[in-house]
């Protein structure tokens, strides 16, 4: 089985690796059986709003990793094996490109600054003062052996956030800005993390020097540029294809069955070519809402059913999201009941004291490194939009959301620790031991005790539903507060008219505004050169919207 | 590796056989990029009407394998090796609840007896003659080494046609009772051949007699019973969770995620216990979307966005077609590759001459099979319906049609066939390796010549559209032809109105004929207590169409 022939990388081990017959039967029954009672208890405790699906996947995968220690004599507490490949070849996907295609457009170009700022700054920042803080308070702590390149990594591990949690807190209606920035920086906290985790697994240097830094930036850059590059052009090359082809046909299935492909090959590309999968399908996201979908409602639009197919399509959100949904709760699951896994907790040799030790550093770590880059962060960006008035400042309240909601640990975090620290989800090593249950007690507690703590602290800091709206308006728009172009990111059931008619409002607003010159250009751009070729909805500049 | 502890159903197979390091990257993103082309041609071709899909998929399948033989000096032209539990675990499932999710149930009930006796008794008597041939003329060949049970798992593998070509053709509009039971048996026909095959499985007798066919017979009942009380029980499960747990509740993205996993959960749970998981989630989503999809709805509705959302999800549906389309591209990409791997041909000694004797005598046993019960079955079914008038009479021309849509053979064949005569996608015994060939080359020679054939044919045999559609009306029914209740199966687009409506002109019909007068029992007791327990659409009887 071993001694394959010398075609055993196309001899493929995906198929192979099904082979054991119906093993594979009882795990996966057992695991959707699991998923299905997480879904259910989840709903049932939503009236607890301090409990969210993270917090319940977490604790039932603890309850049967529990019943499984037990019936298997202390042997495992888990169904599955964790492989990082599994999360990230068919988990991590669909998580991301979903992001990119339910993200409000508009409102991310228009928070494309603070975004970037909090979400690629903000990483570095973070990494820089964990890295350095794990590498001199480590060994303090009786705690030696790792690398500096595994500081690095470990920094990077723990820079990751999970935003899920503030963001079933946050009002979309209330606190538009707040609900973009968070969510906003979630999706580019979570590439620049891959990224820059990348970036730091070249690095074989055993000192840490100025020199070794800038190749670090430089890779990260390189990386960064590329990946982006290839999922956009994948978007492009989609929209083409759909533009080009298309017109006229009316197979919506196979239209949207090519996006979802090209989306998963660009993603396979970019981990082929060692550049970052997750940055690459997330702008193939974007692209592909952007032009592609409206090609294939286009194409459709010939057969007379305009609205009505206009609708299904931007309504197959839903299918995305439930996809990205349900991997969500998978890994959550998971983590919990990895919890319980005896032989990784026998084999870090170390006192519980010194464990202790650890797992307090870093998780002070984690709230100094967002400490240093968001409030001086804020202020920079206040600074830049000191002419936009008072509705795209961060109020210091704002400041603090921000900070806490980036403080929960998920599930890159945990597919990044077990990428460095295992081979293939086993440990050998007692150093590798203490650092994967190092991430999975912060990410338990992180997600488990900040998450319960979220909804009063938020509830604590944004009081009252009215006040809010009132502060909305105050800035005398003439739309409803919900017209606004500091509008939240996500919106699964934004619809191309409306885009269009919130679009005409906040045109002249936009020309006013310093900030925003750089994406009115881009807009002229897209309007001019960009649409005729690749296809997308009417602009509002050169057609009424009746026309569309 | 080999040598695991006791719990090693536990630890699972799944993810420790994605430990192999990247090295799935590369096959999983050619395959992808292969289907994304098969896509594009596909869409390209779509001029000429004798060009399918899969005789598409087929054909680069068989190029890119000519390329990889070569490339790898004769030694392989596959990317991934087949394993008929990728097939069953992972392809077949959504396919399949697309099937049963996608049935107009309204009228798949309506034409409920001509569809199983099709479906059911049509796959009994072809695989008794199927089987019956070839264990009388393989011998006369110099074909031998196969054992009775075999020879009967030949007939069941050879009895599941593939309907998907000829459904292309056929027009729901012009021809709606044909549609409708060359779709229905389609479904049937998949479900019956795959616990026929099991049963078959079960029998260990070295000869034929009527106690074995009784036995056979009678596992088969209880497999089709069982396995559609299970896939009944999830549907009904799933709508009465969704009913009485989410009233009012508004995450749309977690409901669907909960039936997606039940349905899922009682296919494997089909599996788990020997049944046919085909039929459980066939049953599964035709209660789904009877029951739970209303009450997605109806939850939905409490938040006054009924119209929207109601179409939201009615219109997911596409996010299931796409999911099916996807799986059949791949299966049929696979078969041409698969049709070059050299190993198998190499394997089977038998001279040029009794492999074409093979291939021709099975060909003719699959035409005679159908010849066998196709007419003598439309004789009976147009007994029965003889006081229904034209339109349910299934004329000599449409007898033609029937039996010609079900020559193709295809994904479902490849995929008993490798259940049966491979271990794990390796053969290396000769005579099994003749028959994995000999399963090959039918596909392929009836996907290929056969599908080629079907609209010539068809244009033939129903050649003008308007002389269609005026035979249609002659019934004299108040409504267009469309609104007719022998109306295609398959509908994207219905809509829960659309169905309202037409359920209303048809009662006052339905109740004059009697074959239908079990229907509308059904209809009373579904309106008197099952839709006050597991929710649905407001019944015609009741309410007024307003009120819903």
């Amino acid at each position: 089985m071993e001694a394959m022939n010398e075609n055993s990388t196309l001899y493929s081990a995906v198929t192979m690796n099904l082979d054991s017959t119906h093993s594979q039967v009882v795990p996966i029954t057992l695991f959707v059986a699991l998923l299905c009672v997480c879904l259910v208890i989840g709903h049932l405790l939503e009236e607890y709003p301090w409990l969210n699906e993270s917090i319940t996947a977490i604790l039932i995968g603890f309850v049967v990793g529990t019943i499984i220690l037990c019936t298997s004599k202390w042997k495992s507490s888990r169904l599955l094996r964790f492989s990082e490949e599994l999360f990230f070849i068919y988990l991590l996907p669909p998580i991301i490109f979903n992001a990119g295609f339910q993200v409000k457009k508009k409102q991310f170009f228009h928070n494309f600054f603070p975004i970037m700022l909090f979400g690629v700054t903000g990483v570095l920042i973070s990494t820089s003062i964990v890295a350095a803080g794990c590498w001199w308070l480590f060994p303090k702590l009786g705690f030696n052996g790792l690398t500096i390149s595994e500081y690095l990594s470990i920094g990077t591990i723990f820079s990751s956030t999970d935003t899920v949690c503030t963001l079933q807190v946050l009002s979309q209606d209330e606190t538009p800005l707040l609900y973009s920035l968070v969510f906003g920086e979630g999706v580019v906290n979570d590439a620049t993390s891959v990224v820059l985790f990348n970036a730091v697994q070249k690095i074989n240097a055993d000192t840490l020097n100025s020199h070794t830094a800038l190749r670090i930036f430089l890779d990260f850059l390189y990386l960064f540029t590329t990946s982006t590059l290839l999922g956009v052009s994948a978007g492009l090359v989609t929209a083409y294809i759909l533009r080009g082809l298309y017109v006229g046909r009316h197979s919506s299935v196979r239209e949207i069955a090519l996006m979802v492909l090209v989306a998963y090959l660009s993603y396979m590309l970019a981990e082929l070519f060692e550049l970052s999968g997750i940055l690459t399908v997330f702008f193939a996201g974007v692209l592909m809402s952007h032009y592609s979908w409206h090609n294939v409602t286009e194409s459709s639009r010939i057969t007379t059913r305009h609205s009505l197919i206009n609708q299904i399509i931007s309504k197959l959100r839903y299918a995305f999201a439930t996809l990205s949904f349900i991997a969500e709760t998978f890994i959550f699951l998971y983590v919990g009941m990895d919890a319980l896994d005896y032989e990784k907790w026998k084999m870090s040799m170390l006192s519980i004291w010194t464990k202790m030790g650890i797992y307090s550093t870093v998780m002070m770590l984690i709230l100094v490194g967002r400490v240093a880059f968001v409030f001086p962060l804020s202020i920079i960006s206040n600074y830049m939009h000191r002419s936009g008035g008072d509705s795209t400042k961060i109020s210091r309240k704002h400041q603090m959301v921000i900070w806490w909601a980036g403080l929960m640990r998920g599930a890159v975090s945990v597919a990044l620790a077990f990428k460095q620290f295992t081979h293939s989800g086993v440990t050998l090593d007692p150093t590798n031991a203490t650092m994967i249950t190092t991430t999975i007690v912060i990410v338990l507690f992180s997600t488990i005790v900040f998450g319960f703590l979220t909804k009063p602290l938020v509830d604590h800091l944004l009081p009252s539903t009215s006040s809010n709206s009132n502060t909305t308006n105050t800035r005398g728009d003439p739309g409803s507060p919900k017209e606004d172009m500091t509008l939240p990111l996500l919106s699964v059931e934004e619809s191309a008219s409306e885009n269009l008619s919130r679009a005409k409002d906040n045109l002249s607003m936009l020309m006013d505004r310093p900030v925003y010159t750089i994406h009115s250009y881009w807009r002229r751009f897209d309007t001019a050169y960009m649409r005729p070729i690749f296809g997308g909805p009417c602009s509002d500049e050169n057609h009424s919207s009746s026309s569309c």
